[in-house]
């Protein structure tokens, strides 16, 4: 793979001006990996137009020089990174106006650089490196697609082992275990495993709740590798569907298929969201589709762009987005279905391969 | 149980007076799950001295409901929970002064106080609630105790199947599942399974590496129940260990005997830390144990007290801490060994039953 941390650099770097700073504090650590690569869960990266100062601790020495390389100077921090910030800033003369991350440092980490950081200027700012993030490049879409790879063969692994009588809990480890065994780095959010009834939750957890014959069994998951994310669901049903269920599922079913073959770089997000919601609606059942259709993946499990009835701003080329209609009834049960899709310039390109026919199991 | 959640209320209301608040905006997600119960991950809570108001988002409608009771009033909002907030306090005539967790807040929503609500007055609060949680109830700790359980009877799970030649993903995959079995609602953070020479990184997550004969191999994990965590970790041989692994282990091992066993409430976070380093200092492998002694536990895996060189707070009666003492060497390994510790009323109560000899595994 070419190293493409030098080239984000310069492409951070070039933004500088028009934002009037001359450099950035990094304090989101998925931004901190984007530039330098280090994955550790401690960091504060200075960023200037030409170098990275990445701060770290004692726990990450050996890690962080293995992932960083050249890409940044690494500096251990034995007490507090924002010490070794102000100790950094202090022998740099030509920094004065200094942007920082206003949707990544809580009010308390704030105050600090009021209080120890007087001597500079702090200038807040948003999406500045998640803008970047946003088209993935050749490799990146090469690493998202592994890690779909890994969550639909763990699926594959799973389904067999669902029996009537275990619990979503249960059902969780045993997908978590075939996720390990395909390699996933660790799940990018807990499975949600959600069955009968609480199905309708569009964010259940795993529970005690034991599976039973007539139940929607709904999975949404993901996996992760070299630290980029995949985000799946697909709802099964335990035994024989009934033709409300299956005529409820049909509906999902088709919108997934649509917006996932029409959602393309160019449309906003507000007008992807309506490619699934404007058929769903149409069937009738528009009130029971309550969250947006999808969001943006990469080395977060939600990131930019959304798809979703507020959102204005275009898809860019190379993105890579969930689609994810589902129709949900309090108390019935619901159903969703999932697929990643790279917006490629030849059209969408879906990376998640795995049926979305109404699968009997159990 | 006990319905805590009406004394909580009143405790932190009583806070209030000094802190010159008539109301605090809580965004921290356990502090708002410890004062109303809600377990989700979107919501925002105003809490007065006689009530809370809650407001999270339609894919928790269901569930914040059943969970919340009659602890706080619920608001579902369909865009933001900003501006159900405004609409909130606009009908409250009489708050004036506001509290909000600094800690817990980013610069961006800050800016929607200063913005949105610069008709009250804003006061930067740190650790209201998270005080209050520090001394655990006697059902806090039967649920920590619980989540104790789960873990070590996880590892019980475990051990049996670990093999040389599998990869630290997949001994983290056969973890995970038995930690399902035995119960566990989901991991307050994703197992370490560092073997071999990435046993020295103390914060290494499982890779690709395999497992091989004369491999240290370390496990720090946790289990989950009803919200509340455990943290345990042991640190094993593949095969037999060599004289100097044995040396290491044994000084690692009476550390944390000494320490889980003379810790106890009213002592400064430093005394209880100087448990642990006083004697791996003695033992000449002061330089290798650098990170600190341990960390209260509870609703968050890491939460107030910390036991550290720099804690100058005396720990409270009813805590529950961590006690996890290490020496890395880079390049040959690494030996830790961490249990959970109830500082009750009658000493230490250590939680987490499991050998603490050296186990030959594979």
């Amino acid at each position: 793979m070419t190293d493409r941390r030098p080239a984000r650099l310069a492409a951070l770097g070039a933004s500088f001006a028009s934002e009037r700073i001359d450099a950035l504090v990094v304090t989101s650590l998925p931004n901190i990996r984007y530039l330098t690569g280090f994955s550790g869960t401690s960091a504060l990266a200075l960023v200037t137009r030409s170098e990275i100062r990445l701060l770290t601790d004692f726990r990450y020495a050996t890690q962080v020089a293995d992932e960083v390389g050249v890409s940044a100077t690494i500096r251990i921090e034995p007490v507090s990174l924002w010490t070794g910030l102000w100790d950094i800033l202090a022998k740099m003369s030509t920094i004065e106006v200094i942007g920082f991350e206003s949707a990544h440092l809580y009010h308390r980490d704030f105050q600090r650089l009021l209080n120890d950081g007087s001597r500079w200027q702090w200038r807040p700012q948003l999406n500045l490196v998640e803008t970047l993030r946003e088209a993935k490049d050749a490799d990146e879409v090469e690493l998202i697609r592994e890690a779909a790879r890994i969550a639909t063969d763990a699926l594959i692994r799973t389904i067999p082992q669902i029996k009537e009588g275990q619990s979503e809990l249960a059902i969780a480890g045993i997908l978590e275990k075939a996720l390990r065994d395909e390699g996933s780095e660790e799940a990018p959010f807990p499975p949600i495993v959600a069955s009968g009834p609480r199905s309708a939750l569009p964010h259940a957890r795993a529970s005690s709740r034991v599976v039973e014959k007539g139940d929607l069994l709904l999975l949404d998951f993901g996996a992760q590798y070299r630290g980029y994310c995949s985000d799946v669901t697909r709802t099964f049903i335990i035994g024989a569907p009934t033709a409300e269920q299956r005529e409820i599922y049909q509906v999902v079913r088709d919108a997934n298929h649509i917006a996932s073959h029409s959602v393309k770089a160019g449309m906003t997000g507000m007008a992807a969201d309506a490619l699934a919601r404007s058929y769903i609606d149409a069937q009738g059942h528009g009130e029971a589709f309550g969250h947006s259709l999808g969001h943006g993946l990469g080395l977060e499990v939600h990131e930019s762009p959304r798809l979703a009835r507020t959102a204005e701003a275009a898809l860019v080329a190379g993105a890579v987005v969930t689609i994810e209609p589902g129709i949900y009834r309090p108390g019935w049960g619901g159903v969703r279905i999932e697929d990643d899709v790279h917006l490629s310039e030849n059209g969408p390109q879906i990376l998640t391969n795995f049926s979305r026919e109404l699968i009997e199991v159990a």
